[in-house]
């Protein structure tokens, strides 16, 4: 059955419906699985007219930790989408620990679970992720082609130039780190300079190599040696915190002195309010509509490769 | 199987593990279902046999809502736990949908699920809970022995008093709200009351029935009519907070006029730092002592049946 799989290129689920005619499959899959059962002459046993039976309705959602407001309220509506279309949902804190994440492909790959949420940013995981496996990645290209949802990261930073400079900043700023593993997240500096470039203002880039020891220092420093800088707008709500208390620690007023836009826009509950200005992730639409793909994938049904979804600026406390 | 389990007032688990003597099992247990077999006369199957097979080495972790600090901190241990032991953790949401818990304990019976363990606060769940099967409760009681981990609330009402009246408070008050379904929480109030007494120290309580409308109103009324109240012991952080700006509001400074002290310490994620002042739950340990404790009883291995966890004081920027 395996060897079927792989001869057809498709998933071993969907080598389950075609022999046991119990699901929703395309017909040129179809073809595909009938030409691979024949050329390798394949006869069904009993164990795979049961495969349906051991399905483990259940798809794990990986992320580097759930103990952070942008990961839970992730896991909380993909929860909610899985759940109410009859699936589990597993978590896996994976700490950037690949040997975890690895541990889950292969869980997929003997169809322990039916698909996979993957929000990672570990080394050497590309050559593990092929393309006929049920995945979906949140905010990551790899290089087979696997479905990915992510924010409108590029326009998130446009935005946030174009608020700095509508709100009269003259000297603008982007802070943030970059890591060596290709992330969506770099288009936010992109979409930034783009922007500033356009509107013909002058702007700076201060952007540390991953892992950053000490941000704290780092800002101070980037202040002192760029006392004009009168906008910033930083690559995350984590570095726009401790910009803004730095700058405050500095006795330089936000947003009278220094104007500041962070990136994600996300409470630590449902309860609580934002409170300084950031570019607002749709976490929730992200959510729905990663656990909406893998449903589809799982199913064989169609769905849209890439999603990029719109974000919007949220004006707070720390711009005019 | 199900009556030889029924019989012992054991679960499947330890049926099967008798039979196939494949795992641990307290010889006492063993007797039990040894003479469950012999009075129903069952002959173990083929099924039985496979058993273990079958076993999902999965746990399920039921949290009302996986999008809040208290709830993703405690999910974050619990996973490293189960994980370190060859074991998935299945989260789910119950947003205090009896019927999705339910559902839960349904799965346990059935062997989907290896063990649960439940944060719940939703009526109507006692009569499913059975002790029999592996569960183990946060913070809440049921009629069955059930195993449960709890911090010590008592203790942490007790300290608060007696931290706000060594901080030269004379007129304190306890301020939170009340469920009907009974849980440990509610001992906060009453640590907090027994320590006032015992110090000859005027106390006061503001106590509402949940749901509670507007926290900030019941919260500003309360001040006006007791404007002489100079230290405040929250029912938790959520509450203190509410109460620290509801108070600046007011023109009252924190803590120079009113002193203010909290009940969790947690937050958002691990890089943040606590700022007001609280009682620390040991949420890091609650979760260890979940996650061994269930593994313990899917295993037949001894465990404590309640667990009592210490609580410290934070002396954070709410109290002199």
């Amino acid at each position: 059955m395996k060897d079927v799989a792989k001869e057809a290129g498709v998933g071993l689920g969907t080598v389950s419906r075609v022999i046991n005619k119990n699901g929703p499959v395309k017909e040129s899959t179809r073809l595909k699985v009938e030409r691979a059962i024949e050329t390798l002459k394949y006869k069904p046993n009993e164990v795979a007219r049961n495969f349906k039976m051991q399905q483990s309705r259940s798809v794990a959602l990986i992320v580097p930790t759930i103990w952070h407001p942008f990961f839970s309220k992730f896991a909380y509506h993909v929860e909610q989408v899985l759940s109410n279309n009859g699936y589990k949902m597993i978590l896996c804190n994976s700490q950037s620990d690949v040997m975890k994440e690895i541990n889950y492909i292969s869980m997929l790959e003997k169809n322990k679970i039916d698909g996979l949420i993957a929000i990672t940013y570990s080394h050497d995981l590309d050559q593990y992720i092929t393309s006929h496996l049920p995945i979906v990645s949140i905010d990551r290209h790899f290089t087979e082609d696997v479905v990915y949802v992510t924010s409108d990261n590029e326009k998130g930073g446009q935005i946030a130039a174009d608020e700095l400079i509508k709100r009269g900043c003259r000297n603008i700023a982007f802070l943030g780190s970059v890591s060596d593993i290709k992330n969506e997240s770099m288009r936010r500096r992109q979409g930034f300079e783009a922007e500033a470039k356009q509107s013909s203002i002058s702007y700076r880039v201060l952007e540390l190599e991953e892992p950053v020891e000490d941000i704290n220092e780092s800002v101070r420093t980037f202040f002192h040696e760029h006392p004009d800088v009168d906008g910033v707008f930083a690559m995350n709500d984590k570095w726009a915190r401790i910009i803004i208390s730095t700058l405050q620690n500095e006795r330089k007023r936000v947003p009278e002195d220094v104007q500041v836009i962070g990136y994600d826009g996300i409470t630590a509950s449902k309860e609580e309010e934002l409170t300084f200005s950031t570019i607002k992730q749709p976490v929730h639409l992200m959510a729905e509509k990663a656990a909406e793909a893998i449903i589809s994938i799982i199913n064989d049904q169609p769905t849209d490769e890439k999603m990029i979804l719109p974000v919007e600026f949220y004006n707070g406390t720390s711009t005019k």
